[in-house]
């Protein structure tokens, strides 16, 4: 008798059990990494996917199915498992794990369709699962599961509102199962009785789950967090085991073992979903009405983004906006207040937010905006990674770029932003630097897939473009320009203004520049600013409201036959006034003057 | 009569709550954003400030000093006030707030002698003070406390091991009082009774902290969350005031109804410190013994980091380890072995890691070094960045970096980690290439103030420098040349060897190429570098383990005078082989002799 087992109790209980134990000697046969998390899990999973969860095993990525998150993404050699207890997976392929030609990754991801969001990242899955639960929530179908460790709990603090509905089931065994009751995302219902859960963590009673699951969707996440508990002689809870797959001359006899408990070769058949839903479509959505700025209007990007969103919103009933308690300043209370039945409030945890609408965008079931000042995303600089890695499609607004924010000092000025998104694969980078192309940059993004990022600034700047101007990814537009050009400055945002105004004071004193908007960072019209560096003898200068390193002058760098001039901020920034910061950094109209100048002089 | 004052009973509680009024005061003359959350703070402050905190008010960065985190560090105006009632600053001067030429910043960092770490991160603050009371708890002195709001619980959360000695003070009002005595850092000392706090939040009995303050160095979180609670008048908890200073109109009328509650001027003069505790050294520290590695032998540079820390912990006491548990991953473990009363475990919660490491680091009590995947310092992005306006002199190493990980897959590769740490300002990033290499870095970053960042790879690769191979900061090395080299190709880690091996192979065809190992990325040797471009035809080809972006191949883009061509990763990668992925992904042997052939073609 292995240590920690116990009886199951009810109906299809030893059936249940003898998944578990099949899907351990699955997981074990595989070789992965994690052996003792897969077994630490065997009886959650046994008695989630062939009793709880409502799918359908031959289509796991039909929209009616209930959804399940493996936020412990190292334990990914049990999820294969139960999709070839299931009948999905076929049993040789499982041997493939963690080869080169093989979707069965070290880890799960969407390769796989079983699979809705990357996981490998402790702790996300709760957030996910929230999202997730949201998006389905308006379809009034479903049940969304997570399946994770005790990192979730920090993680996913504290919480979003609404929240959805949510049971939390016990078994954190040593770790504070007296802490769960009062997780603050419990507020719709009360959390599962924790006797349910025996004193061993990998032993759940088979019936536990079914009480909390009430007629609405919600979320159900299951912890465990004795490694091996209930399982593995000799192995559970020992130092050391997690991360290394089990030696070759103890498996076999650890599988005996295993396999000597299973009593029954019954299949069970898992429940399939009780209504059909169809798949919505998010594609296409264009917005309402034409922009309603007059050039020469002095609007902030960031309040741009805010009107855009909430017309976007009334375009589309799929359009879902996030934010981290920040709605005040990034302008999304604009579409709080005009849809406020879609507004999901993260408060002060990026981190959640970004798990959550990761959740919320899965399955393609809403186009998701989240804003935050753009200093605040590198708090979920891992998630978004783990976005790019689930094919996400994400749309993220950071506002208060940069030392022009002026007085509340560095810690809330992003510098650092577009490295970020930059260095994350298949992201566009918009930097719109008048609330026209702000508007399209929203609309655009809507439509985009992969993760958008749009950097909005806090000082009010001239519109520049007419309403009816088109933009397009990837496409720079060169806003000022003559024959006699001699120079190409490349700004954005708050700097394309100051590159206009040295471009206007330059032509009184008889020089001539080109400057350029860029629009998108990522992708880069290289062909316009090639040209251009071309018709200006190579002399290219970036200005830029951000770091050196990663930013739009080395992003430019990477072009071929110019000589470039890159004015970036150097150095921790501080309080003081915009202006006077733009100039104390080197980026004003000062700067860039002098840059021009510098450049004939060298 | 204010809403929610109520008589505070003790000793000097009077005069204590004349101080808190005098602090509200001032925070909101000074005009700045956040007058409600300096409001709640103000009767916790006073108490801290003029009874519980021992300090020399004159000397706010002395050794001996008890220590104090303003968490929410959006309440700047409440920390400078309590900084002028104790007489360090001038009372004219908290008019100067977030002026250009004025310390005191829209919130607080170091370039203030009473500020240890930087905040405006919110949340953060409970992890840097656990951090400052284990460097304080080897001294046996002093006390710390942190001060914050919610988002503290979830960032801390699972805490550390060994915990700090802490207090946790009640007041999250509405928001789950109950909450708090389960969490996890509450280990060697039971929370203050929830009864001497006042329903009100804002309204501390002076007498409450004492009791829990016991003989050892401690944290003492203190937490409040109703906006401007006890305070303000037709203001407390009402929406959208956080955030904005009060109007003008309303300011006065506000400070005369808090002034007139001010019964005494009493000047209430902290308690000193109760021993004098020197300040320790910690420059300086050099390795104990030789290198032990020869030429040729494999080594993965991850374990060469864990061998090269343990032996840095022989030579100074000061030394400190963390880890986010990866320690068998990343060797900190060798550490640990050595040295198990200087290791401090911070599990999977890579945030609170940095966090708890930025405080160790403060008033430089500590030499610390933190290790974990690279991949997962993407998490704590944010709170590295507060490292760097904090001016903290940490050291951080990630472990396998790259697709060179093999099956672990995508979410484990740390592909964007160079891009994050580049845009760190001040940031040295090690990339070393074998283990001697490895062993330099860690004892330059030591003695190297500012972030360190050592990038640490999984795969052994062999010695190629000899025991006594002296290295620099900013310094490359050029490891193949030849008078007939054509080509001068950059590697790191395993590109390196790459590289190399690509130098054999195209030598054997009668083509010679120059192979630099830049050792550090930032700074990077440009010298070295362009004399190499001009030495081989201005051909440069760069090779990593990382994105394109952010990385090596940008950071050499901007020197002038070449033609480079950049292998990088491109996409999400996957599971497989390590040399595989290599290929796979175009940054393998075959890859660069290809690439050194089409540099001919073309």
């Amino acid at each position: 008798r292995l240590a920690g087992s116990r009886p199951l109790q009810h109906g299809r209980g030893s059936a249940l059990r003898d998944v578990a134990n099949r899907l351990r000697v699955r997981a074990l046969r595989a070789r992965g990494n994690h052996p003792t998390s897969c077994c630490s899990a065997a009886e959650i999973a046994a008695v989630l996917f062939f009793q709880a969860m409502r799918y359908w095993a031959r289509q796991p990525a039909h929209p009616s199915n209930d959804c399940f998150v493996l936020s412990k993404g190292h334990a990914a050699p049990l999820l294969y498992a139960a999709w070839a207890e299931a009948s999905f997976l076929k049993e040789p392929e499982l041997l493939n794990l963690r080869k080169i030609n093989s979707d069965l990754e070290g880890h799960p991801t969407p390769r796989l369709p079983f699979v809705d969001v990357a996981t490998g990242l402790l702790g996300q899955g709760l957030g996910v699962a929230c999202g997730m639960a949201y998006s389905r929530q308006v379809l009034r179908q479903g049940q969304v599961s997570a399946l994770g460790g005790r990192p979730s709990l920090g993680e996913a603090w504290p919480g979003c509102d609404p929240p959805p509905f949510l049971g939390l089931c016990g078994g954190l065994g040593r770790h504070g199962l007296s802490w769960l009751p009062a997780h603050p995302a419990l507020t719709h219902q009360p959390p599962l009785p924790s006797q349910s859960w025996g004193e061993n963590p990998g032993v759940l009673a088979p019936s536990s789950p079914s009480p909390s699951w009430g007629e609405n969707p919600g979320v159900l996440a299951h912890f465990c967090s004795l490694p091996g508990g209930g399982s593995l002689p000799g192995v559970e809870d020992a130092e050391n085991w997690h991360g290394k797959p089990m030696p070759k001359d103890k498996v076999e006899s650890i599988i005996g073992a295993i396999q000597s408990q299973i009593q029954t070769h019954e299949v069970l058949v898992p429940q399939p979903p009780i209504e059909d839903v169809p798949q919505i479509s998010i594609a296409g959505i264009c917005m309402p009405s034409p922009s309603e700025y007059t050039t020469g209007d002095k609007v902030a990007t960031r309040k741009a983004y805010g009107v855009a969103l909430a017309k976007l919103g009334a375009a589309s009933e799929h359009v879902v906006a996030l934010d981290g308690d920040t709605k005040n300043s990034t302008f999304s209370e604009l579409f709080k207040q005009a849809h406020p039945e879609r507004y999901i409030e993260c408060y002060i945890a990026e981190q959640n937010m970004v798990s959550v609408i990761l959740g919320c965008a899965a399955r393609d079931q809403a186009v998701v905006f989240a804003s935050t000042f753009a200093a605040f995303f590198t708090r979920a600089f891992v998630h978004i990674r783990m976005g790019a890695i689930s094919q996400s499609n994400l749309n993220l607004c950071g506002s208060h770029c940069g030392v022009s924010i002026g007085e509340d000092g560095p810690s809330q000025m992003a510098l650092e932003d577009i490295a970020m998104f930059r260095a994350i694969p298949g992201c566009t980078v918009f930097y719109p630097s008048d609330a026209v192309s702000t508007e399209r940059a929203v609309c655009l993004a809507a439509n985009t897939k992969g993760i958008c990022f749009i950097r909005t600034s806090r000082p009010e700047t001239p519109v520049i473009y007419p309403p009816e101007e088109t933009f397009e990814i990837g496409q720079a537009k060169v806003v000022h320009k003559s024959d006699a050009d001699r120079v190409t400055v490349i700004g954005a945002g708050v700097t394309l203004h100051e590159a206009l105004a040295a471009a206007h004071e330059l032509a009184k004193q008889g020089t001539h520049i080109r400057v350029i908007d860029p629009f998108t960072i990522k992708p880069l019209d290289a062909a316009t600013i090639v040209n251009s560096a071309q018709a200006t003898g190579g002399r290219i200068i970036t200005v830029e409201d951000h770091y050196t390193e990663g930013g739009i002058g080395e992003a430019v760098a990477g072009e071929p036959g110019m000589v470039l001039q890159s004015l970036a901020v150097c150095g921790v920034p501080q309080s003081g006034k915009p202006a006077e910061l733009l100039d104390l950094f080197g980026i004003s109209t000062k700067s860039i003057i002098a840059a021009v100048k510098n450049t004939f002089a060298s």
